[in-house]
């Protein structure tokens, strides 16, 4: 935890309140006391300095003083297919650390039914590993999360829209372009799940303008292929 | 699995014997039948096929045939603060699978002296987890691997060496000096723990040679910072 993210309910006229998770994190991790000062951040505002006013094993109170903005977003706008639970939890934080703003949970023919039972794709869940990504890189700006269960009206009807003023492109191994590097605007860009699209999918993506790249001769898994490619096109 | 990777003892006149983690994942993922042609490839050697003669619930039995070398290694020597287990665990996977040959875990004023006694750092475990990281990513040769616990004498004594013939860099989010993009020669690249290496420590770097380089204003996770570098200075 880089930085303490408050919710715009924490907070009554300059002075936050905080306790759960981030409370075991200020008395646990960080050992705080009264007087010390931490950096925090309020969802989709400002960042800056919170003061230790009071502090027990139930609560903590900050005074705190907001000037900074948050970094620039990096202008990505990722279309993942589903991963498996673990592998969103990690991804999803990753991704927000990276700065991405919008992503796109699709299903896809290698995505397992199963995945879309699983109770972490509940938006409290979903919100929380959000909100450790942000704290983990310095960063206020909430990510816009949508899910999509059925790829192909998905595909035809929205994506086509959705990728206007953007350079839109899908990771496909046996493809011969390679991910372009340093892009000088916004990309759309598609992750199949383990396994890949299928082909008929990676058609439809092409259908509505998706390029095919690949990122080397290498197969990394979807957590390490999205930081790779994200690092690519945008090394900031 | 993206291939099967077999230890030369697995193997007498081309036919190789498969029991234990790599069965089951034959059995339960691949779901192979006698007859069936599977990637595989032998530990610092070839690639080819594997056609399966025999399976049991105990052991499968290949003929194979070799003769695709590994894609080359990515030219990164890695100098890797000693993380927590379950991220070294992740970290080791994925650079394993970027193509990293050559890891020192080396100590570091803010590494917890607990992780030294994990029972994950007895070669056979991190053997294993390089083994995962070959088979995802489709490559046979083997990373070595070192294990530093004297980070002053390391650095003093041996790193000036070590570092010969390539750019040296180590990532440190304070200096202004970003990470270089699409390197044209190896590189030795330091990576401190959660908190990064201290002042000192950099210093000691600086003074056999290496450079601050940032990553840009977000602070990442080791597991997502060692991806993103490599990908952004060998973009493959």
């Amino acid at each position: 935890m880089n930085l303490l993210l408050l919710k715009p309910d924490q907070i009554t006229q300059q002075i936050a309140a905080v306790d759960g998770r981030q409370l075991e994190h200020l008395l646990g991790v960080q050992r705080v006391a009264v007087g010390d000062s931490v950096r925090v951040g309020v969802i989709d505002g400002l960042m800056g300095q919170g003061i230790i006013k009071t502090l027990s094993a139930e609560q903590a109170t900050l005074e705190i003083s907001l000037d900074t903005p948050p970094p620039s977003a990096t202008p990505v706008r990722l279309i993942l297919a589903l991963p498996r639970p673990k592998m969103l939890r990690r991804t999803l934080q990753s991704v927000t650390a990276m700065g991405v703003k919008e992503i796109y949970l699709v299903n896809s023919s290698r995505v397992e039914k199963s995945f879309w039972q699983s109770p972490f794709l509940q938006p409290e869940a979903l919100e929380e590993h959000m909100i450790l990504g942000l704290e983990q890189a310095r960063d206020t700006l909430m990510p816009k999360l949508y899910m999509r269960k059925r790829f192909k009206p998905f595909v035809e009807d929205e994506l086509g829209g959705i990728i206007q003023g953007s350079r839109a492109l899908v990771a496909h191994p046996v493809t011969e372009v390679p991910c372009p590097i340093n892009c000088d605007s916004a990309v759309t860009l598609a992750i199949g799940p383990e396994g890949g699209f299928i082909p008929y999918e990676v058609e439809l993506l092409s259908s509505v303008g998706f390029e095919a790249v690949h990122l080397g001769p290498r197969i990394l898994r979807v957590e390490v292929a999205v930081p790779a490619l994200i690092s690519r096109l945008f090394p900031a």
